[in-house]
């Protein structure tokens, strides 16, 4: 598919009438919607709505969650930051992590405003409005549930892994696939999140770890429902490499194979893969992680379900391999523009 | 009303017309000073510049300073919040003190914000800024000292006491008088500071602790020549109450005099001395922690230097007997118009 240049892009644009909003809702969590959120942030002609996971039990983020009660703040956190004006220092301070400190080393100062405007305000979505106010947020960043929840995992071999942080960094054999995952202590979906998703002409799911930051998402209750009822079209961002533990020899057809098991066959409606040339000295690094390039191989079991494949250029310039955040938000903003259908 | 974003704020900003305002700069710490600035930074006419100490050594502040090695943020963290845009949230944000978390709790929002701030800018003062700039603060929030410096005292008894917490809350006998204090480190005063203080119309001491909170600024070397050389008028804000271990029986000529003792004799030219009644049940419970009072014995003694004594209420309508932010803003504003002299 040809890309519109930046002339036409624009005019497009002009001619949207500047009262009638694309909405975009994403669903994720962690780098991935950082990546996706801090490109589309800076365009005022986007309604954005970040639904992200709850899920994760780690670090700063796990010991606030244990000892405050509040739900986990880090991909809150994150999004916040990706959606803030002034990104640059925010992100700086949001991110910061004490390193001294016998107390204090190891907290994020975006996770302890998170907790202490939780404890203010009453309650975490209104201790986020607070936060996301005061840094100016464009968009609404909504937790995916209101409930208490913990990720778990089953194992090919029939085992169980509980916790986000022993799946997200794996401590037992991670050669074992997972065969599916659940969540333990309800997780219905927050009411924000259902009418956001209700209400938007796309919705975004991903890049992210498959089975800790996407899939958490959708294993709520009334997700699937909220994603079937919506007139939004769906647009899966593919992972550029896969991860040790959840998606190791995984292919695209995979991740989509995976997803279509919580949003049902057919429903998404567009895949983002990758197809930029990544340096092998960088492949290099990331194999001895366990990641590799995730190909595609069967494009026709993909198209015949009715799914538009889009493969662009999308990697960074960074020395890491992930989605460039300009280069999603352009192709992003194709769709809402009308030059993707 | 919808709350300006951090953008339209510095554009507003910006556009204001340059015309002639009043250049004030107050000198003190803690509570009294927060009091002063709280009522004053809602004024657009006025320069605010706020000079605090940095001898402050216990809580969270003390911590902060042994760990990390910056300079105490408690004082500067209090004339920020004085001066946000946006008072009441960023008040209880930045004064919200974690009450949970076996590591976190004692610690306020504001002093870690300005830690981490600090390791981020790579300085104190540039720290600083940007957290004024992130909350819209109106003036500018200026350490007295850049040295680490502690405050001691030596009582009348010959005894020394060390450290600004001990002082302020006395382990010792705190019926024997201080008769002298003293900082340890240096304590050369910030060129901004004296900057300031030279171009002010108006230099505002107090009210606050006489040696936690006034006099270790007073002591830093060059405050003296650069209060000597101003032009401006020196206003000084008499405590309403005395303190056990500091100012025990003293009245305001007490006051005066201690100050002069650093000031020279005949530097203040104003005295603000409150004369709103205070309610009996309120006394009785500051008596209980030996807490009197000041009253003016002996006028003529103070008014043959000079000094012009304005009596007015200013007494707040809380359940605390402190300086009420809006009546002293009121008339340190009546000087700024010239409805005072």
């Amino acid at each position: 598919m040809a890309r519109p240049s930046m002339a036409e892009r624009k005019t497009a644009m002009r001619k949207r009438p500047s009262e009638v909003k694309c909405n975009i809702t994403t669903i994720g969590g962690g780098t991935g919607t950082f990546n996706v959120l801090s490109g589309l942030g800076k365009n005022s002609r986007l309604n954005l709505a970040a639904i992200v996971t709850v899920a994760d039990s780690g670090g700063s983020t796990g010991e606030l969650r244990d000892e405050f009660g509040i739900l986990p703040p880090g991909d809150v956190r994150r999004a916040i930051v990706a959606l803030a004006e002034d990104t640059e220092v925010v992100r700086r301070l949001f991110e910061y992590r004490f390193k001294e400190g016998r107390r204090i080393a190891g907290h994020t100062v975006g996770n302890l405003l998170l907790t202490a405007l939780t404890d203010i305000m009453g309650d975490f979505e209104r201790g986020i409005e607070e936060l996301s106010e005061m840094f100016s947020v464009q968009g609404k960043v909504i937790p995916v549930t209101l409930d208490d929840v913990s990720l778990g995992v089953t194992l090919e071999n029939g085992e169980q892994i509980l916790g986000e942080t022993d799946i997200d960094i794996p401590r037992h054999d991670a050669s074992i696939p997972v065969r599916d995952a659940f969540l333990l202590g309800g997780g219905r979906i927050n009411p924000r999140a259902k009418e956001a998703i209700e209400n938007s002409d796309y919705v975004i799911i991903g890049p992210g770890d498959l089975y800790t930051s996407l899939v958490p998402n959708l294993l709520c209750e009334g997700m699937a429902e909220a994603l079937r009822v919506s007139p939004a079209k769906i647009i899966y961002v593919c992972n550029i490499m896969t991860k040790h533990g959840e998606t190791d020899g995984f292919v695209v057809e995979d991740f989509v194979r995976v997803l279509e098991r919580y949003l049902g066959e057919g429903r998404i409606d567009y895949l983002l893969v990758n197809s930029g040339d990544l340096r092998a000295s960088l492949i290099h690094k990331y194999e001895e992680e366990g990641k590799m390039p995730v190909r595609l191989r069967d494009r026709a079991s993909l198209t015949q379900k009715g799914i538009k494949i889009i493969e662009r250029d999308f990697t960074s310039e960074t020395d890491y391999i992930r989605h460039d955040p300009r280069k999603l938000a352009r192709t992003i903003e194709d769709f809402a523009s009308g030059w993707v259908r």
